[in-house]
C-alpha cells in the first residue's frame, strides 16, 4: 500500500493546493492556516478527552496524533508543516516526520506549542485560519471564514485517488473486524465480547475508530443508535447487527452487517431480501443520479420487501406515499464519507453555501446532492421493528393492513441494516465494502 | 456487593448532606445544584467525545451515563434528582432509576434536557451551581463558588465506608485485568494485544476506565506517560510495565505492576527490591504521617536499592541530597484517589483554600497533606532508566559514582513501578490492591 500512496500523494497535495488557492482568492487572503488542535481537558480534571485532530489538517498530512502542529499554505509556495515534537522525559517523543508526504512540505520542528507563533504568518488578518478559538496562540486566533469553509467543504466530496486508496484500506480493516465479530456472535459471545473481538481484529482502539461501534444482539438491533455493550450474552443469540468502521490515515469506513442464528430461517429470508435491495441501490451510485431519488427508490424497494414477506398488505407505492415504509425504515439511505464518517457538504448545491433541501417527509436524510464521479457515499437501507413507531402505526388507518402476528414474531430479532461504502465512478460503481469482504474469502 | 452498598449508602448520603450544609452556609446560599453535564461535540463534526459525568454528580448517585440530569440539594430536604430519560426511537431509553440509592431521592423524570429548568430552584442567585457555563439552562448558569468547591474538595479526601466498598471493587476488577495482562505478556503478545486482554478481563471500555492505561514492553517501560500501544510484539518480551485501573460506580483504582521475562534474573532482582521498598512505604500509610515525608522516605529507600544493586556507589543520603535519586525516581510517590484517579485536594491545608507546598526539588509530588483516617492514597515508587535524565547525570560530578556498564545492561528493560491503593485507617493500613490480587489466588 505504501508504494501506491507515494504514487498517488503528489496529485492529492496538488489538488488540495488548487482548492486552497481558489478558497483564498474568494476571500482575498494570502495564507491558509490549519491547526491540528489540542486535546480537550475534562472539567476539573487533569485528564484529557481522546485527541481528535482537525479533519482539514489530516487531509494534508496523515498525522493523527500531532497536537500543537500547524499547516501554513501560501499559494505558489511549498506548504509549511510546523511540527510540535516536545522532548520531555514524561512522554514518548513523537517520531520524526517520515514517509511519502515529507518531501512535499517545508517542515519546521518546534519543542513547545507556543514556539509555533514565530513560524506562523506575521499578520493574522492576511490569513484564513481554520479551527476554534481555543487553538489560537497570542494574536493568532482562528477566524474560520465561512466562504473558505464552504468552498473546501463542497470540494471535499470529490475524493482524490490517494483518498480512495486510504478508504479501500479502511474498508479492508473494517471487513476484517466484521469477520471476527460474526465469529464471536456465532460462538455465543456478549455484545461486549463481540466488540472486543472486533477491536482486536481491526487493531484499533475505540478512540481510533471513526465512530462508536453499534453492536446489538436480538431486539437491540432495533435501536438505531445503540451505544451500549451488554456484558452478559442473552439466553439465545437470535440476531446480530453490527455497524462498525475503521480508519486508515484519518479516512473512515462505515460498514453494517446483520446476521441471523442458523435456526432463524424466517429472519434470514428477510435479511436476504434487504441484501438484494441494497445491492440494487448500490448499483444506482452513478454520476448524474440524484441521491434524494435513490433514497426514495430505497423506500420503494423496502416496501416491496414488506409486501413480499407478508408483513404489510399494501402496494409499495401506497406504503411510501402514506409513510408506512418510514415506520420500518425511519432513517436516511446514507451519507458522504471520507475524513469524517458523516462527511461535510452533504446538503451543498454549490461551493457558495447554497443548499439542497431534503424531500418532504424525509428529515433524516444526510445527503441531498447529485452524485458525481469520485464521490463516496454509504448505501445503508434497513428494516426495523421499533416498538415506538409500530405503536403509532397501529393507531393509524393503515395499521389494519399490517400483519401484526408476523410483526410480533419478528420483534425479538430487532432489525436489519446493510451498509456499504461505494465510489461513484465514470462507469460502474466500486463497492469497496463488498470487495473487501470478498478479498478475505 | 449490592447488599453491602445498600447498607453503607445511607451514611454516605448523610455525610454528603452534612458537607453540603456546611459549604452552603459558608457562602450564604440555599441550594447546592450539581449538573451531570453534557457530552462535548467534536469540532465541525456530528460526533461527541465520550461522556464524562461531573465528578461531584457521581458522588451522590452512581449514574455515570445520565447527561442532562441534575441534583438539587436543599438543607433539611430530601435531595432532588432531575433525571433526563429521553424517549426517541434513535436511542435506548435510559433505564428507570433503580437500586439502593433511589429511596434517598425525590426523583423527577424529564424527557427533554430543557425541561430541567422547571425543577431547578427559581432564583439562581440563591444557589451554588457547580459545573461549567456550557451546562447551564436559560438563566440557570453554573457559577461554581470557589469557597464551596474548596470546602467540598477538601472533605472529599475522607472516604465514606460506601466509597471504600466501591474502591475495593474497582481494585478487584483492576487486579483481574492485571492477571490477564500478565498472562498475555508471558504469551508474547504485543502491547495492543495485552491491552485488549486487559479490557476483556475487566469488562470495561477505554472510556469507562478511570484513565488511559500504560502498557509498555521493554524500554517503553521507561516512558512515564507512555500512551501508545505498539501493534507488533518486540523481538523479545524482556520486561513489562502496566499501569491500569478500573471503575466501580464512578470510583477508581490505579494499579501498576512490572514483570520480567524468566531469563531476566537481574532485572527481576531489581523488581523484587523495589517491591520490598514499596511494601515498606505502604506500611507508612498511617494517620498523622506527613505524605511529603513518606515521599522523601521513598527516595531514601530507592537510593538504598540503587546502592545495594550496585548501580550507584554513593550513600543513600548523598544520593537524595544531590538529586541523584531523582534521576531514577523523577515522579511523586503518589496521590489521593477516589472519584478521580488523581483526586482533588491533594495540596489543601484546610477547607478554606490554604495549601501546603511541595518539598523543595520535588515539583511533581501531587499530595502534600498529612494522612488521616479514611483517606485513600496510591503508593507508587519506581526506578527507571531514562536516557534524557541519565545523560544529564553523566555530565554532573556525581556521574562518576554511577556504574554505567550496569546501567547500559539495564536500559533495555526500561523501568519499574509498583503501585497500590492504600486506605489509611485508625490502625494498620488496608492495601486494597494486594488484597485484591491475593483474593484471585
Ligand atoms: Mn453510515
Ligand atoms: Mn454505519
Ligand atoms: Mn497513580
Ligand atoms: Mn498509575
Ligand atoms: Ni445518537
Ligand atoms: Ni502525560
Amino acid at each position: 500500500m505504501n508504494d501506491a500512496l507515494a504514487q498517488a500523494y503528489p496529485l492529492h497535495i496538488a489538488t488540495l493546493r488548487q482548492r486552497a488557492d481558489a478558497a483564498l482568492e474568494a476571500v482575498g487572503r494570502e495564507h491558509l492556516v490549519i491547526p491540528a488542535g489540542h486535546p480537550i481537558p475534562k472539567h476539573l480534571d487533569d485528564m484529557d478527552y481522546p485527541f481528535a485532530v482537525h479533519p482539514a489538517f489530516k487531509q494534508w498530512v496523515p498525522l493523527l496524533n500531532a497536537p500543537g502542529s500547524w499547516i501554513v499554505y501560501t499559494p505558489g509556495e511549498k506548504p509549511v508543516l510546523i511540527y510540535l515534537q516536545p522532548q520531555d522525559f514524561w512522554h514518548l517523543t513523537p517520531e520524526d516526520p517520515n514517509g511519502y508526504w515529507v518531501e512535499h512540505f517545508d517542515i519546521r520542528l518546534i519543542r513547545k506549542w507556543e514556539d509555533a507563533r514565530q513560524h506562523l504568518p506575521q499578520d493574522p488578518a492576511k490569513c484564513a485560519i481554520l479551527g476554534q478559538s481555543r487553538d489560537g496562540i497570542e494574536d493568532f486566533i482562528p477566524d474560520a471564514p465561512e466562504a473558505v469553509i464552504q468552498y473546501l467543504d463542497y470540494h471535499r466530496a470529490y475524493k482524490t485517488p490517494y483518498e480512495l486508496i486510504r478508504m479501500r484500506e479502511a474498508s479492508t480493516l473494517g471487513a476484517r473486524g466484521h469477520r471476527a465479530a460474526a465469529a464471536a456472535f456465532r460462538a455465543g459471545e456478549s455484545e461486549f465480547g463481540i466488540h472486543m473481538a472486533y477491536l482486536h481484529a481491526v487493531g484499533q482502539t475505540d478512540a481510533e475508530l471513526p465512530y462508536h461501534s453499534i453492536v446489538g444482539l436480538n431486539e437491540h438491533s432495533a435501536v438505531l443508535h445503540y451505544m451500549h455493550f451488554d456484558m452478559a450474552p442473552p439466553a439465545r443469540n437470535l440476531s446480530f447487527l453490527i455497524d462498525a468502521g475503521a480508519s486508515s490515515g484519518g479516512y473512515a469506513s462505515d460498514i453494517t452487517r446483520t446476521y441471523a442464528a442458523p435456526e432463524a430461517e424466517d429472519f434470514q429470508a428477510l435479511i436476504d431480501a434487504v441484501d438484494k435491495a441494497q445491492r440494487q441501490l448500490c448499483d444506482g451510485v452513478r454520476a448524474g443520479r440524484d441521491y434524494r431519488e435513490l433514497h426514495l427508490e430505497a423506500h420503494q424497494l423496502l416496501a416491496g420487501v414488506l409486501k413480499d414477506q407478508n408483513i404489510v398488505d399494501m402496494s409499495p407505492e401506497a406504503m411510501v406515499e402514506s409513510g408506512v415504509s418510514a415506520t420500518f425504515f425511519p432513517h436516511g439511505l446514507g451519507h458522504s464519507i471520507g475524513l469524517q464518517v458523516h462527511d461535510v457538504g452533504g446538503f451543498m448545491k454549490n461551493d457558495k453555501g447554497d443548499t439542497v433541501a431534503q424531500p418532504d417527509g424525509h428529515p433524516f436524510l444526510r445527503m441531498t446532492r447529485s452524485l458525481e464521479t469520485d464521490m463516496v457515499v454509504t448505501i445503508e437501507p434497513g428494516l426495523y421493528f421499533i416498538d415506538m413507531l409500530l405503536a403509532r402505526l397501529k393507531e393509524r388507518p393503515e395499521g389494519k393492513h399490517v400483519n401484526w402476528n408476523r410483526i410480533d414474531a419478528l420483534r425479538p430479532y430487532g432489525g436489519i441494516r446493510i451498509e456499504d461504502d461505494v465510489i461513484c465512478t465514470s462507469g460502474d460503481p466500486e463497492n469497496m465494502t463488498r470487495d473487501a469482504f470478498a478479498a478475505l474469502d
